[in-house]
């Protein structure tokens, strides 16, 4: 493989406008009239975020899809994106080729392009870093730091599937198509969001984690109701695993949890628990005894 | 080490306004008015880009700079960046904070602050991707595709200098403090391009290389002169290396390479050649016969 034959036949094509047909130093981007830019970048590297042997074109689809849930969370629009793409000395141009096709498919679903980035061998696994870049209306932007007392706290989807697919992955668990599919594959949620949501992020390194996150960048404490978290049919196939120590701290959700004050619309979301003053998360069984988490989350070191 | 509160100690300091403190899931950024936006990201792997043994400041610092430089090439003006940060196990704390000493140092100096990203372990080498975003007043960008027939080829500062300084760096050289400075830590050449340039990018594969990118991207023949390729005195003392098939595609230059209409009024930067029709570039010795390259640059595989 020669690097730049490489970036022109499928790398180029993904471009857009903005990323000069990458063959300039940098993309160039026409802020949209009125908007704000929403900006951020997430890193995936081959025996932490995925398996080496995961297909190629999942790799990429995961990689702008983790990128585009914060997006999604912030309340943004896709715009574009830029890529860094660390490749060991084996990687076959095939693999390449099923990459840039993921992020092909990808694009065209959620409506951005590829502005521009880079391409380096590495002396270890394969790693790959993302900036998407989003819109939203000027003054618009969903933070995690407005969450009021007296608010109603909501999940998008089902919470933990990953968490279960990633045992399907290290076949510790049968085949599941959907819980896999749910580990391989995160959905962002855009347009999800009511109007009247006052502070969102997405749960990407478990519930109670990123529970914690938005409770201290509000300066609030959230109560979680155990039983009103959301679980798939899939999920309840496992009830042995029926567990919020698995479920509420596994991480690769990709939902949603934000705050809003009671009495939403219907909508893809569930009301999971409540905003009161103080500090810090407490999760309720239906006797609204605490459960105790030794373990909240992911964390990388 | 602790993920979130390595990320509170060191790095939130470095964040700014458009950052949010490193505490929501991406970064709001407002663009200024009458601007277009310059975004580059550019990825450093140890035992690729850096040592391993490399001063961790330096690190830093030559990650920054190799960002800035694309946006210098495109007469853009620095404004702020996102970091992925991918640790091995065995990272010290005193690393991570000699490293965002090294980012604040030159945050300082450029103008810029820390907008977001990520922090993650990596089963393998320390490996750093990093986003910068820069201004230019709407329609200035500066592309590589507008060189003209007639126009001059110009470079800013030296050339060569890095890829001797990466043989002191490997103790082929003896010690030579400047050399070794040009390899460790490149300076960005902002406010260096006259008006009048016509198309620019920043060498940081090797003189040769990079050349015919900017012909390329122009439809134009550039011709080079060898002899009129600015040395530095220190790279004079090296008699036997003043060989243009290493000078000119050692890489790591991080000088601009531009084209401009003949007759420029004095800067820092040196005519070497000018601009024909055709394709592809031709160096010529002071013979005007043709030097050949086997090897025109740095590729990553």
């Amino acid at each position: 493989m020669n690097e730049f034959s490489l970036i022109h036949r499928y790398f180029a094509p993904l471009a857009g406008e903005n990323g000069l047909g990458l063959r300039d130093d940098a993309a160039l981007l026409t802020p949209p009239h009125g908007k704000q830019l929403v900006i951020t970048q997430d890193a995936m590297t081959a025996g932490v975020h995925f398996f080496n042997e995961d297909p190629a074109d999942l790799i990429a689809r995961k990689l702008l899809r983790v990128n585009l849930s914060d997006l999604a969370a912030k309340g943004a629009e896709p715009l574009g994106y830029l890529l860094s793409l660390l490749m060991p000395a084996d990687t076959s141009e095939e693999w390449v080729e099923l990459f840039a096709q993921g992020l092909e498919q990808d694009q065209k679903e959620f409506g951005m392009l590829l502005m521009g980035g880079d391409t380096s061998s590495i002396l270890g696994p394969m790693t790959l870093s993302l900036t998407a870049i989003g819109t939203v209306d000027a003054g618009q932007m969903l933070p995690r730091s407005d969450a009021r007392v007296g608010d109603h706290l909501y999940v998008s989807g089902t919470i933990g599937d990953a968490a279960l697919g990633l045992k399907v992955r290290c076949d510790e668990l049968p085949y599941d198509e959907f819980l896999l599919g749910r580990y391989l594959l995160p959905q962002p949620r855009f347009h999800v969001l009511p109007v009247t949501a006052t502070a969102c992020m997405d749960i990407s390194d478990g519930l109670v984690q990123d529970a914690e996150h938005l409770a201290q960048a509000s300066g609030v404490h959230l109560v979680i109701e155990a039983e009103k978290v959301p679980l798939s049919n899939a999920a309840r196939h496992h009830p042995g695993l029926l567990n919020p120590q698995l479920l509420f701290t596994g991480g690769d959700d990709y939902e949603l949890l934000f705050t809003a004050p009671p009495h939403l619309p219907g909508g893809d979301y569930t009301q999971i628990g409540y905003v009161t003053s103080g500090s810090g998360v407490t999760v309720q069984d239906a006797a609204e005894n605490e459960i105790p988490f030794d373990r909240k989350g992911w964390q990388h070191f």
